[in-house]
């Protein structure tokens, strides 16, 4: 890693004026235990970094171990003043407009999920309960938007990938920004940043002023995809389950573009819950789509999937390669018949309440080495619950690749010992070594150790 | 009371969307215990009777028996079915757009301050507690605007005023509003309309379009004094010394109209306050104003106040007579100096966190028989807690006068009986004859039977 | 005329901020011929003396010797500097916002009306050609919007009106301004004030943001007719057919309220063009109305017109006594026909260009002496040339009343002779002297000279 | 040229709704003398043409012939239906939102254009003339803001470069982006296109929601330079005389990139101004800027410059070389020391009045092959003169490329003669042929045959 550059500096909001009550500005300062502050001084250094070249939300951390910040309360609110903060959101010493009001958002996510545990409003055990509590973050967040017809589009995919899949990430996002529909994503680089670029050119020609470039993160990843300054409403979740909820709930369809562990984490749980029997009627635009060099992943991909869930599994989706129109026009379309579907139902526009996630889905996974081993990849199983047990291997691999926890537990104790049946450990063996030699598992340059064994 | 028109109706807010979770709205539809449903009917036939004439809670609930709301769910937010709703807010069918902000504004609060009482997050019975909960019912309300610089003057006075009184309020509200002044006062007709008719012409006259007209009130008087639709925020606190708080908490300046017990009430809970050593140094701009007519009724007031709490609470306000300019050069005078303040000591421009305000003021008072009966009202105790129980023995008179639970309890068990020294007592005998003499304990035309007994 | 108030101050204008070429400037600051420093003086001089209590322009002019404009171009557009201005304008020596942009309105309106003079593009003697320019003129003041649907309700009446009918005009605007009805006048007192005064705590009620309050005055009206600061869109047409002109082909219909002789002009060159046959079929809402007490008014007027101009005219008007629902009711219904009328006609919904205007309704009246002496009034024309005819019998009684060319004109010659068929001059006598004693030709507690004498 | 895809379409304005007096309307429709009918379509046509490969105005027009457009007036104002138009500014059948503006503000160009031929106002044969009328298309144009300080960055440079050197001004635009700055072109591909799409994305990092990308442009260029539907406010000026002088009086600063006859022109015009002994001290920000690959091409200019004008000419402007940084912190350095002068001498922040051009520059130059021969180029010439006479050359030059009625007369009459001092015809001969072997003349994979010859 490079000299890191630090700047000091005191920030207002901008636009949307975050106010904290003395209470809960107390509990952000707090350092130790019931004290928010380590919390808020990750994110915060995490947004900080936009642009930054690593992944490795360890060497990240370590790499600022004076980053501090002071928080105000004054006469017009909150103000925050940052020290040796990384220099990356700084132009001539002023911060990025974008950047400052992430800080923001952070410091507003922050307080309110720990405001929302001390609730007993609700049951965070059952189904509705969690369903509820993502639900509350996002309107919290003030990103449900009851007067808006459906035209949020999911992007999901890789944060590291070749230069040729970044272009065509840019290029589908005008095309879809032409069509006048918004961006979803993890709000990292790579497939998290191209497609808003592209929308963001298409808005300017369309003079489309009120564009949305909602990213959706959560504590342990934001620091291995700092957001990129496009998104301009930024979600912290709590975890990981949370945040692939919020992603289904709030979009009206999803793009899959190449990418690794992560991707396909998010595809399978994706496809689990589309393959619950509760949701056979459902609309939901979904389409994998890759430049022509891409063509080959999608190829292996499609093939693991008929090999483990098999065929009904795959008419939930549409591969399209190398055409960033029909991708816009496949989901221009797709929002449309989910916005008759919703009109015919009464179900709301911002969040797609008929969508049943079962409890397996919601649950947070906790990779420990104990639970990855004990997960049941059988054939026998029911698709839907096969597919969330398969989603869970994938969390854990992201978890040992880039979440500062999940690189801890490996380097104490080894890679995470995967087993099952070998109908199904054959194709996953295919798939992950394809995302190795592709170079789809950490940032081009780095040399990939796996942090998995699978069992044959 | 005149033969009521009902009428039918199906309305959705327009601007600030209101999106409810399926469990809040399976809460606010639920009848009986836990249910919410009793509460928001009653609120919003409060709101639907605006400009009605009569000011008896219990009045208005019965005469529309079978008034109903169907709270629904749909795409792009809620609806609101009406049945059998009071034809004063509509116009040729269609609701006023204020009212029908109103109404999800009821809603809203009535949702939140539900979830509120659930949480573990604060200590409701400590100071600091309480004043948290007032500052995160205003915060979800929307109306702590952080970007403003001071400029809310409160008006308080009676809800039932002779009509020269109520065209001074219009000219006070008139040169306010010249000078940029936005206005909040308690929501219902009379003083708490008059200013802010006259604001509303001034801003016209000056441009501004971002006017506020801030309603505070609470469920309990919210029937006898049903909002007035030139109010453009509206705030139901969950009781009156909640909503005695949000009103010293958010307004920079406060002018006093004749008005009857609840005008006396807010005056002696704000002196009681003001007198809190604490306070000594802040800025609190109070003028006591009314026309020529107007000048016996602050004498005697003035009188009173010397004659209970002494010198140094007179110190604490000014009267203006007749002089509608003086009263806004003041007020414009004194929210500079709020800032200043404010600016100076790092306070919030949007709360007065500074204002110190002790549990005796905070704590609800039950104003039943016995609680009125163990009022200690002797000359001995220190100026700022005589004034806080003064200041309850006329929210006994208020809730004998208009709030059903009062009546009914009056109903029940006779006038409530106050006693105490014969220094404060024949002061305060002097003031209630008079305010029953010039028809401020009721509205005119009514016969006022007193729920009170001073004891001799 | 009391002593004046005077004040020094320095304006720039707030919101459409005018910019001026230096050829521009350099032609408003020109003093003598060519130059129209004098004639904006003037006007700035009346918008400046807004809530005067004269109505004679002389006495304005002559109270205010030494005022004066500087017209300074500086970084961020003009400034203006004013010397010597009359106090009413400013609040604690700031200019009331809604006063700052008319000056700056009639800046724009006299360079504009004298560069359009310039140009050989219309011809200015045709009726298309008037009929453009008066398009040109309203265009460039921005008040032809193309996206609204038609909502513009003209109100004539008298500057100078008893107390009640003038609080019925607010009643009637608050009822138009419940119904999203604007309001267009000639931008004085009285019914000029009333009615946008009524729809502006209307529109606050309805939420609505954007209401319009059109003036429509003229150089040699405005002094005696100050610009009330209601008025958000003031518009300075070159005289008065012009303005009547632009009051017709702007509005979407009419209410009448009772005044003097001005009201008897509008309500006469109203009638004439109605009566065109060309104009048969075009849907023009048109109502007279006020309170009880003025009942007998229109009886009077009614019957003017069954005796000069017949029953057919007297189909184009609806008489509503003392109810101003039923008035708001029938314009909002009128504007709806009109838009329907437009849409099946593909006329513009900002400018009634079907309406057809002859010329001898475009074509200014000079009222000397002589042009009134040759006026033909006889009832042996057909209706709508009769009607032209007294349409400028009024105009020339107003000039002798009111207009500072019309009074010295009486000063020198004396009263205007008017002479025509006794079955005209009878009820045209009854008429008058109805205004007379009224007091509805010269503004209360001065003592009314005529300034006619018609021959017998 | 590949086969045209044509498509059927009607449109209205979006945002700034145009309205037109049917006399207006009728001249639009004018086809012949006097009518303006074959220039809109001609205009209109280009805009349609955005994103074509071509910038032969010729070819596009004839590839064409039988486009037509409808005007049609109608309730909300004007609608166009266009007939067998160009398909690129259509997405899925609808016309995109930037494209569907510049129509009308072609057609608001158009109209105005004429009218202020018409008008007797001003002398268009005098400097002072010829400035004025600049003004008025531009404040027609609603592109003179008076509220906004100094921003706009004129960015000069060639349609057709190199992809490296497009990338490269797509990083200066998102640099000057990140600090504010707003983007003017010549509104075509290339320079003209890369600008302003750097600095949308960096304007959505920084929150600015009214971004302005403004393009200038003539009827004789547009065709051959189709406005990119970045640009968000476009001005037709009748000729380039005028256009230049609106780039100059809008513009605070000025950043030329590479570029070939078209760029020499507008270099030397401003170069000529800026050594006018008037604006000896007025600042002007000029700065000449491309990545490593195009040094060599500066290094020319920068010795013809030499050669030809000389020192002082050289110390006008400061060449970057590959440091988009540093571009875009001279150019937010150089707007502020603009501010400051304007406020210093009380000139308009929108249009540089202070800056003196001489009539040489602003005579519009007919490009004939009379006109031409007869320019002269000599070294004893004052600097500001000879600059003068270089940029008719180059202007000729340009016509010659890429006009209509220049390459017309090339076709008829062989290039043109260009005759002057060796000392001068030298360099000259070398920057030509420098900017043929870069294929900066025409587009690449064309031919280019020179419109020119130098006489040795």
């Amino acid at each position: 890693m490079k000299e890191v550059q630090k700047i000091n500096a005191s920030v207002t909001p901008k636009g949307s004026l975050e106010i904290l009550s003395q209470i809960e500005v107390e509990k952000l300062k707090k350092v130790g235990e019931n004290g928010l502050y380590a919390l808020f001084r990750q994110c915060a250094l995490a947004i900080l970094n936009t642009g930054s070249d690593s992944d490795n939300a360890k060497d990240i951390m370590e790499a600022y171990p004076d980053f501090e910040i002071e928080i105000i309360q004054q006469d017009r609110g909150m103000r925050l003043n940052l020290i040796n903060a990384p220099a990356n959101a700084f132009v001539d010493g002023v911060m990025i407009a974008s950047s400052r009001e992430m800080l923001f958002s952070a410091m507003r996510d922050i307080v309110y999920s720990e405001a929302e545990k001390r609730s007993t409003r609700i049951d965070l055990n059952s189904s509705a309960g969690i369903t509820d509590h993502v639900f509350h973050l996002l309107r919290n967040a003030d990103v449900l938007n009851a007067g808006e017809p459906p035209n949020m589009v999911v992007c999901w995919g890789g944060h590291s990938i070749p230069e040729e899949e970044y272009q065509y990430t840019k290029e589908v996002g005008h095309s879809m920004g032409l069509r006048g529909l918004d961006i979803c994503t993890g709000c990292g680089p790579g497939v998290m940043k191209g497609p808003m670029k592209g929308a963001t050119i298409a808005h300017a020609k369309q003079k489309i002023t009120n564009s949305r470039f909602l990213g959706l993160t959560e504590p342990g990843i934001i620091a291995a995809e700092a957001p990129n300054p496009i998104v301009n409403e930024l979600v912290i979740l709590p975890d990981i389950e949370k945040r692939l909820e919020a992603f289904v709930r709030v979009g009206h369809g999803i793009t899959i573009f190449p990418g690794g562990a992560g991707t396909a984490e998010e595809f399978l749980y994706l496809l689990g819950i589309l393959l619950a029997p509760e949701n056979k009627e459902l609309p939901f635009p979904l389409v994998l789509t890759g430049p022509k060099c891409a063509e080959e992943y999608f190829r292996v991909l499609h093939d693991f999937i008929n090999d483990t869930l098999g065929f009904e599994a795959q008419q939930k989706y549409k591969i399209v390669i190398d055409d960033p129109e029909q991708v816009a026009q496949i989901m221009a379309q797709g929002v449309k018949d989910v916005m008759a579907y919703r009109i015919e139902h009464h179900d709301a526009f911002y969040f797609n309440w008929m969508l049943k996630i079962h409890e397996d889905f919601q649950k947070p996974f906790e990779p420990t080495h104990e639970n990855v081993a004990a997960l049941n990849l059988s054939s026998n199983l029911p698709a839907h619950e096969l597919a969330a047990n398969l989603r869970r291997a994938f969390s854990a691999i992201v978890a040992g690749n880039v979440k500062e926890s999940g690189i801890r537990a490996i380097e104490k104790h080894g890679p995470y010992k995967i087993d099952g049946d070998q109908s199904i450990m054959k194709p996953l063996d295919k798939l992950l070594c394809g995302f190795v030699e592709q170079q789809r598992m950490k940032l081009p340059g780095t040399q990939y150790i796996p942090c998995y064994e699978l069992i044959k």
